[in-house]
This record gives C-alpha cells, sequence and structure tokens, in this order.
C-alpha cells in the first residue's frame, strides 16, 4: 500500500485536522467529533443542511460545506457509515430553529444511522427531515444497499437543496426541492483500477491489465460486466445511454451535465468522455445548461468515472446557479 | 496501459474539444491551433496574458484561462512544449493593444519556443514580455531544464499577474508583479508512482512497492533521493523545510501555502499534509494568508504531492484575492 498518511487508523482525524487548517474563517471541526460544520453555524432561522457518509469519497463530502450548500457533513471511517452519535451531534450543531434537513446517500447503513440520529433529535424538539438519493441506475440492490446507490448526483442535491435553504427556504420547500432533484438526476459509473482502504492494507478488488468494470459501485461493489476496456467514446456511449434510458428526455429539455472522476483518473481522460456526451445530447436536441468536469465523488484513488444528468427546470436552473461558498463548488 | 481515450495520438484534441463543450461560454479553442482562448479575447486595452506548455498538468493551463487569469493556454502534445507557430497564434489571439505578457515554465523547449514566438510577434509590432518560472527548489539543472524547473507555484503567477492585467495594469506593471511572484515561491514535490503519456504506452520510469522519489519533477524528472516511503509528516516536513530553506523567512511573515496533488494522489492524502505544513509554519511564526489544497498542477496520473509557499506582501494578497472566473479557479 503506498499511500501519503500517517497512521491508517488516525486518517479521518488528520484530514479533518488538514481541511480546517486550511480553511479556518469558513469551516469548524465540531468539538470531539467527526463533523465539519460552518463556522456560523447555526445560523438563525435558517434549514440546516446536514449531509456526510464514509469518508474516501474527498470532496464528498466536508468539500460542500459552506454558504449555499451544507451546514455539517459527517465524517464516517473510510468507506464506513457514520455512527448515529456523530450524526446527531451534526443535527444539534446546526440546528438553528427553522429544522434540520438530512441528504442521505442510499447505502443500508448511512440511511439507518442517519434515520436513528434523526429519532434521537425529534426527541429533543428538533424537527427533522431527509432525502435519500438513489442516482445510480447500473443496478438495482448492491453489496451494502437495497434499491439504487447514491452517487455522484448527490452533489446536486447539495447545491440545490442548499441554496433554497440558503434563500430562505422552509423546511417543507427544501425537502420539496431535494425530491425534485432526486426524481430527476441520474448516473453511472465504470472503474479501470481498484482503490485500497489505508486500514485494510489491500486492493478491494482486482481488475486484470485490460478489463474493465462497467456500472461500478464507488466502494468497489460490483457492477452490471467486467468486461475488455473500450474506448473513451464507447464508455461514454454506454454510461449516458443507460442514463437516458432510464428517465423520460425529450427534444429540447435542459440538463445539467457531470462528469465526475474517481480519483486517479486524469482530468485530461474526463475532458475527452464530456465531448462524446455532449455530442449525443446535441443528437438528441437535448441542451446542456452547465458542466461540471472534476472529482465531486472519489473512492480514494480508484481510477474510472461517473457520468450524470440532471434535468432542469427554471427553479432547478437558478438554485443552481445561486452563489456557493463551499470550497469544492464555488459558483 | 488503462486509458479513457480514443486514439493516444488525438488526446490533445480531443481533451480541448470537451473542455471548450464544458464551458461554452467562457473558452473557446482558437481555429486550427490547440490554443484555448478567453471567449471575449482579445480584451481591448488590457494586457493579453498567455501561458501554456505540454499537455498532461490539468487543469493547467486552460483550466486557468478566464477573467482575472490567462487569456489563452496553449497547448503542446503532452509533455511537449507547444510549437512556436502555436504560441504566436497564441499572443495574436490576445493582443488587444496594450501587449502580450508571457508565463513560461523554465524547461529548455518551453522557453526556446515561447521566446521564438515572440520574435515573430514582436517583428509584427506586438510588444511582449515574460517571465520564466523557476520555482522548484530540488535540483539544479534536469532532463529538460537549465537551472530549476518550473512546477506548481506557477498557478499562483497566473493568478496575480492575471489580477493585475484584469485591473488595467501596464505591460510593465504585469512584469514586475509576475517578476515579484517569482522572487517570492517556492516548491518542491515528491512522487510514490510513475505516470503514462499516452503515445508512449508505458510508463516513464519505475519505483518499487516501498519507494518513493524526492524532489521529482511533473515529468517524472529525477530528484534528489529515492528512498523508502515516509509517513506524511516526514514527507511534509522534508518538503516544506526544504522550501523554508531556501528563501528567507521571518516570524510574522505571511504567506499562501499550497498543497498540489499530482494526479491520482486522494485529496484526504493532500490535507494530511497540509495539517503539517501548517503546524510547521506556526511553528516559525510564519502566518498563512490563504491555502488552496487540491490538484492545480498535475502529471497525468502519478501518484504524490508538491508543497509550494509564496510570501505575500499587500499587493500580493489584494491580487491573489480578486475575482478569477477561470474553471479551475473561482475566487
Amino acid at each position: 500500500m503506498k499511500k501519503i498518511i500517517n497512521d491508517p487508523n488516525l486518517v479521518v482525524q488528520d484530514m479533518l485536522a488538514g481541511m480546517v487548517a486550511a480553511f479556518p474563517n469558513d469551516l469548524k471541526v465540531v468539538p470531539n467529533t467527526t463533523v465539519v460544520a460552518r463556522k456560523d453555524a447555526p445560523v438563525s432561522n435558517k434549514v440546516g443542511l446536514v449531509s456526510g457518509g464514509g469518508s474516501g469519497h474527498e470532496p464528498a463530502h466536508a468539500g460542500y460545506v459552506g454558504q449555499g450548500m451544507l451546514d455539517a457533513a459527517v465524517a464516517g471511517e473510510v468507506f464506513t457509515s457514520p455512527t448515529p452519535d456523530q450524526v446527531y451531534e451534526a443535527i444539534k450543531a446546526v440546528d438553528g430553529g427553522a429544522g434540520v434537513f438530512l441528504v442521505i446517500k442510499n447505502y443500508t447503513g448511512d440511511v439507518m444511522n442517519f434515520e436513528m440520529a434523526a429519532e434521537m433529535a425529534a426527541a429533543e424538539g428538533i424537527n427533522v427531515e431527509q432525502v435519500v438519493v438513489n442516482d445510480d441506475v447500473a443496478v438495482e440492490d448492491s453489496s451494502f444497499t437495497t434499491g439504487r446507490r447514491g452517487i455522484a448526483g448527490t452533489v446536486f442535491v447539495h447545491k440545490i437543496a442548499g441554496a433554497k435553504a440558503e434563500a430562505g427556504g422552509s423546511l417543507e420547500e427544501v425537502k420539496a426541492v431535494a425530491e425534485k432533484v432526486v426524481a430527476n438526476v441520474r448516473s453511472m459509473g465504470m472503474a479501470l483500477s481498484p482503490c485500497t482502504v489505508p486500514a485494510a492494507g489491500e486492493p478491494s478488488f482486482v481488475l486484470a491489465d485490460n478489463e474493465m468494470e462497467v456500472g461500478m459501485g464507488i466502494h468497489g461493489e460490483p457492477g452490471i460486466a467486467r468486461k475488455e476496456i473500450a474506448t473513451a467514446d464507447e464508455i461514454a456511449q454506454e454510461l449516458t445511454q443507460k442514463v437516458l434510458d432510464d428517465i423520460e428526455f425529450n427534444s429540447g429539455d435542459e440538463v445539467a451535465v457531470m462528469v465526475n472522476g474517481l480519483g486517479s483518473t486524469p482530468e485530461m481522460e474526463l475532458f475527452i468522455v464530456n465531448k462524446k456526451v455532449h455530442a449525443m445530447l446535441a443528437d438528441r436536441g437535448i441542451k446542456v445548461y452547465k458542466t461540471f468536469v472534476g472529482e465531486y465523488m472519489t473512492s480514494l484513488e480508484m481510477a474510472g468515472c461517473s457520468v450524470s444528468l440532471l434535468k432542469l427546470d427554471e427553479e432547478l436552473k437558478e438554485l443552481l446557479d445561486a452563489e456557493s461558498k463551499a470550497p469544492a463548488f464555488r459558483s
């Protein structure tokens, strides 16, 4: 295992300290927790947004904490759900009196632990609502999931629900727009190489020198096909077509595109994929409103990418464009 | 070789098309060139800023094209200097009548080709000035360089000279502030793994499973020591100390910090390095004004990182903070 770390058991703690050192005016770690929160949290009378999950997906989720996006992100151990008590700490830290909204990626552990925390908070009189993101069209049910997995499309939920909360939306309004994003976002990914969880020390799976896996999850969960590596155009075609088949798109529709790198795929390759995605959308008369190319939801040093499409309406466009001061999503 | 590409010989062309597709309102490719320019170039009566070099360092350099930073970036083949005629096309494309300023990383090919282009432009009556960035303290002279190499610190030159030009600075003023940045920025890097140039198909060097190379260049040029992999703290210590030893820092000085990933190093690890860098600076009474952690100057999928420090004064702080709309550097 080749990693720039100190102790495999301290990577999350060291990372959070290094992150807050980088952005001391914007972020804080809630004392004695693995919760990264806005420096000014709780913001009075604003709905507080909390997300999080296992670490190893950086910049998700703490990179999306900031004005206009999340109020707090809870970091679990690498690829491991944060415990209910940590989520509960996050909820308390961002409760400004207007309720707290949880954005949960659909993994069994995350859903269970976030829901348990919500119950703990409700018992304290905090109003909590949630959305579960399940944008990955690759497979139904997987290693750690019942139903579809939540992957890179989750970042659109953070951005848009965050903008709604920042604009003064009520808990019900934030929930409604988050559900609208979930209903309109689809993603699919593929991997060329595995990644190594620091505490495990060994790669989580093996791919041969000429192999790729299509539909692989962001923790290395199995996809739909392991096959010979294809060209960028063929890969983009396969991912994008599966997304397009899953939701009704009509000529004239507007979308946001995200081409997300999983960790070690050079930006050069992501832009090559983006070229084909745009060509496919143009062929179908689908208009691209905005494009995001980069590392938004990674799997440590896994090589590969995912393609996400979010179907937009006027409300979603406006909220997508709203200002964000989160370190990993400046707009 | 596992890469998401179509044809190894078309990676630059495909990448540029995918990049302009992503940012159609901000960027354009100058027809029949590998020059990415601001959509509104040339900007009348503004000094035009041109940088560039071999591809494979994304987001450098085209990601830094935009209001407040570069007017154009010239993309060579992977790890290969752009030809003088391409640089000349960039100069012509951004000449708004106030002269053109070239930011050149110190590699023999880049310096030669940019200077030749400057002469071609001068013969056409365009006023051209330049700065050569040589921030890498690792080694004097290297595979492709006489003197020190230019690496991640170059991004600070783009940002600060770009802000000066955007604010209406004259060609002489832009040159003066760029030289001030070069005089005050130092960097050093290390690598854990090599990268593969697509057209070559094989990694450019080999490191054993327990080895790292300290001081390695962004094209895999030799560093100062190949040794057993150390902890993140030891690596941060070695890189930062070498930088601190190279330029006079006094207690109370203010710096900008950049912890740059070379391609496949997870952001988690960069933040762990950043923690130690901040601790070392705090120990010496050096105040961190702003921190940048992420992939700013990469080497395809090389694993490793670099640490850059830029000593600041009031002018540099103001220009560093000025607005930038470049896709890879929003501020």
